[in-house]
C-alpha cells in the first residue's frame, strides 16, 4: 500500500509517474529496447532530452539568453564548479550562510577561488534569513550565492535581497516551486531530486552572456560553456532521471504549471505552521515566521521525548519520513510539489489527535 | 519486438533485468514507494547500495586494500578528477594515447597537473597498443594512465604493460568482462553505461593506502578520500543506476562470474573477427590482431559505397545501433556482456549472406 512520503529527497513522486515508467521500462516508444538500452544520440532520446529543457523554459520563463545544463553530481558538486567557472581573475564570491547546505557551499567554494561570507546566522542557530542591511558585500565581489531553502534548517528566502551584484542562487529544494525572477540572476542550480526527479542530476540555468567569461582552463566535464555549446550531450547525460523528469515537468504543466505549484505549496504549508501556531506551545518551529519554508516544515514537540512516539504513531498511520535531520533532530516534514495536500492534511490530523490525547 | 541491440553505450542490457525493474518500479520491497523516491539513508536503500558494492568486490576479487567508489560524471569527469586528486606536489601523470578516449583523458589532465604522453598511436592512426619499449616514462611519474579499451577505434590492451609506475586504467567499455591484476594498479574507473548499467554513474576503484596522500584541498566532491570515508553517500548517489547495476551484478554471477563473461566475449569476437578475416577482404578490421578489442569490434567494408546499404539491411533484420562512431565512420559492433551469442550470429549470418548477394 501506497504511503504518505514525506522524505526530504529523494522523495515523493506523481504515483502516474511512476505508473507510466512502469509501462515503458522494458520497451521505450516501439524501439525495441528500454530508454536506458538507447544510444543518447539516437532521435528517440533526443526528443526526450530537447523535451525536457523545453519544458523547464516554458514552466520557469527561463529568457532566451539563458542556457538550461543537464550535469551529473548534484548541487554539492556545483559548490566546486561555480566559482571554478566564475572566479576568474580578482573577483571574489560573497555567501550568505544560512544553514547546513550554504556553509558547505562556502567550504568548498574556498578551494576554487577567493569567497567569503556575506552574512552568518549560524550565532543565531540559522533560524531567518537576513535583511538586505545586514550583508556585507566586499569590493570586486562577482555574486552574492544564496540557498533558497535550507532543506534541513527549514529556512527559505520569501523574497530576494536586492543588492547591487548578480545573485546566484542553489535552489534545490525549491526548484520549480516558485517563479524566478531571472534578471536578478547569473546561475541558478540545484539536484533534481526534490521536486523534480530521481537523483543523479543537477540542473544549472546560467546566463548566456558570462560563459565567454568563464574559465576554461579546466578538464571539459567542469565547463559550464562546454555544456552549454553541447547541449548537455558533451559526454553521456544521466538518461535515467532526465527521461523521469519529462514526464514530472509534464505533470507540472497539466496541472497549471509554477503558479499552480507556488499556490499549491503555500496552502499546504499554511496548514502545517496553522497547526503548528494553535498548538499552545505543543508543537514550535524554530524559524522566525517571515523566513519559513513551504517546502521544509521543520518543528519539535514541547516534550522531546515524545517526538519519538509522533514518528512512530505517524508511520503507523503510514506517514513516513518525518523524522528530523540527524544533525539537528526534531520532525520534518518536507512537502514538495507531488505532496498531496491529502497527505498534509492526513498529518495535521494526527498532530492534532496526538496532541488532544496525550496534552 | 525486441531488437539486437549493438550500441555502443548505453547499451543492451539483460531484459530480464528490465522486467524486474517493471515489477518493482512503483513500490519496492513493500515500502510504499519506488526505490527512486526513498531516502538514501534508508535501510532499504542501504541494502541496495552495500549489494552492488559488495557484489563488485566479490565478482573482481578487489582486495581488502581497495575503496570501491560510486561518482557521478562518468569517465568524463575522472580525466580531471583523478590528476586533481593524484598528482600533488611534482609528481607528473605519464598517458598512453591509444585513441579519442586516451586523448581526452590527457587533454583534460593537462589543466589539473603535469602530464604528458608516454606514447601516441596518432601517426599510424591509432591500430594497436604500444609495447613496453615504445613507453618514454620520465623521472617523477606517480602513474601511467591507460585506455583498458578504446570504444570508438576498438583497440584493446590484451596484456597490461609491465612498467615500474602503478597503472591507472579508464576501463568504461571492458569493465567486468575480464579479471584486474590488482598488484599493478592504483585506480580503475570507468563509466558503468556499457557493461553493467544505465548512464550516470562511474565506479571508481582505488588503492586505499593512496587516499591518505590524495589531495583535500577541493571542494568535496571531488575528493577521492571523501567519497571512500563516507561509503559514496556524502551526497545524495545516483540511486537508478546503482540500483539497475545491483541487478546486472547479480546477472553476472548467476551466470558463472566474470570468468565466464570474459569467456564468453571471446567466442563472441571470435565469431566476428572469423567473419571478417574469411571475407576475402570484403570486410577488413583497421586493428592489429593483436590489439583488437573483444568488447567493439571495428570493421569497414572494402567497398565503402556499400556500408551504408548494409547497415540498412541489418536494421530490415532487428539488429541495430552498428552505425561506426561520427568521428570515424565504418561498421561498429559493440558486443558487451549482455549480448546474447544468437545476436552476434545474426551479425555474422548477414555478414555472410550480404558478401555473397552483392559480391
Amino acid at each position: 500500500m501506497r504511503v504518505v512520503n514525506f522524505n526530504a529527497g529523494p522523495s515523493t513522486l506523481p504515483v502516474s509517474v511512476l505508473e507510466a515508467v512502469r509501462d515503458e521500462i522494458v520497451e521505450f516508444d516501439d524501439s525495441g529496447m528500454s530508454i536506458i538500452e538507447m544510444s543518447h544520440r539516437s532521435d528517440t532520446y533526443e526528443a526526450v532530452h530537447f523535451g525536457a529543457a523545453d519544458l523547464i523554459r516554458e514552466l520557469l520563463a527561463v529568457p532566451d539568453g539563458f542556457d538550461v545544463l543537464f550535469v551529473q553530481g548534484g548541487a554539492t558538486m556545483q559548490f566546486g564548479m561555480l566559482p571554478m567557472n566564475l572566479l576568474t581573475g580578482a573577483s571574489k564570491g560573497g555567501y550568505v550562510d544560512t544553514g547546513a547546505w550554504a556553509s558547505k557551499a562556502l567550504a568548498d567554494g574556498s578551494h576554487h577561488g577567493e569567497v567569503y561570507a556575506a552574512w552568518t546566522g549560524r550565532d543565531t542557530r540559522y533560524t531567518r534569513v537576513p535583511t538586505v542591511a545586514e550583508l556585507s558585500l566586499r569590493e570586486g565581489t562577482r555574486y552574492l550565492h544564496l540557498t533558497s531553502n535550507e532543506t534541513i534548517g527549514g529556512v527559505q528566502y520569501r523574497a530576494w535581497p536586492d543588492v547591487p551584484v548578480p545573485l546566484v542562487a542553489d535552489m534545490s529544494s525549491d526548484f520549480m516551486s516558485r517563479p524566478i525572477p531571472w534578471e536578478r540572476f547569473d546561475v541558478v542550480y540545484g539536484g533534481v531530486q526534490k521536486n523534480l526527479a530521481p537523483s543523479g542530476l543537477a540542473l544549472v540555468i546560467v546566463r548566456r552572456s558570462i560563459l565567454e567569461h568563464t574559465s576554461r582552463e579546466l578538464a571539459s566535464y567542469f565547463r559550464y560553456d562546454l555544456h552549454a555549446s553541447s547541449n548537455s550531450m558533451y559526454n553521456t547525460p544521466p538518461v535515467f532521471p532526465i527521461y523521469v523528469m519529462e514526464k514530472v515537468l509534464r505533470w507540472i504543466r497539466d496541472r497549471g504549471g509554477v503558479a499552480a505549484m507556488a499556490e499549491a505549496a503555500e496552502e499546504r504549508a499554511a496548514l502545517v505552521y496553522r497547526t503548528i501556531d494553535e498548538s499552545d506551545g505543543f508543537y514550535a518551529s524554530p524559524v522566525e515566521p517571515t523566513s519559513r519554508s513551504n517546502m521544509n516544515v521543520v518543528f519539535r514537540l514541547a516534550d522531546r521525548d515524545l517526538e519519538a512516539a509522533f514518528i512512530a504513531e505517524a508511520a503507523r498511520r503510514g506517514l513516513v519520513g518525518l523524522t528530523g535531520h540527524r544533525s539537528v533532530g526534531g520532525v520534518r516534514a518536507s512537502i514538495y510539489n507531488a505532496m498531496p495536500m491529502s497527505g498534509v492534511e492526513a498529518l495535521c490530523e494526527l498532530m492534532d489527535e496526538f496532541r488532544s490525547g496525550t496534552g
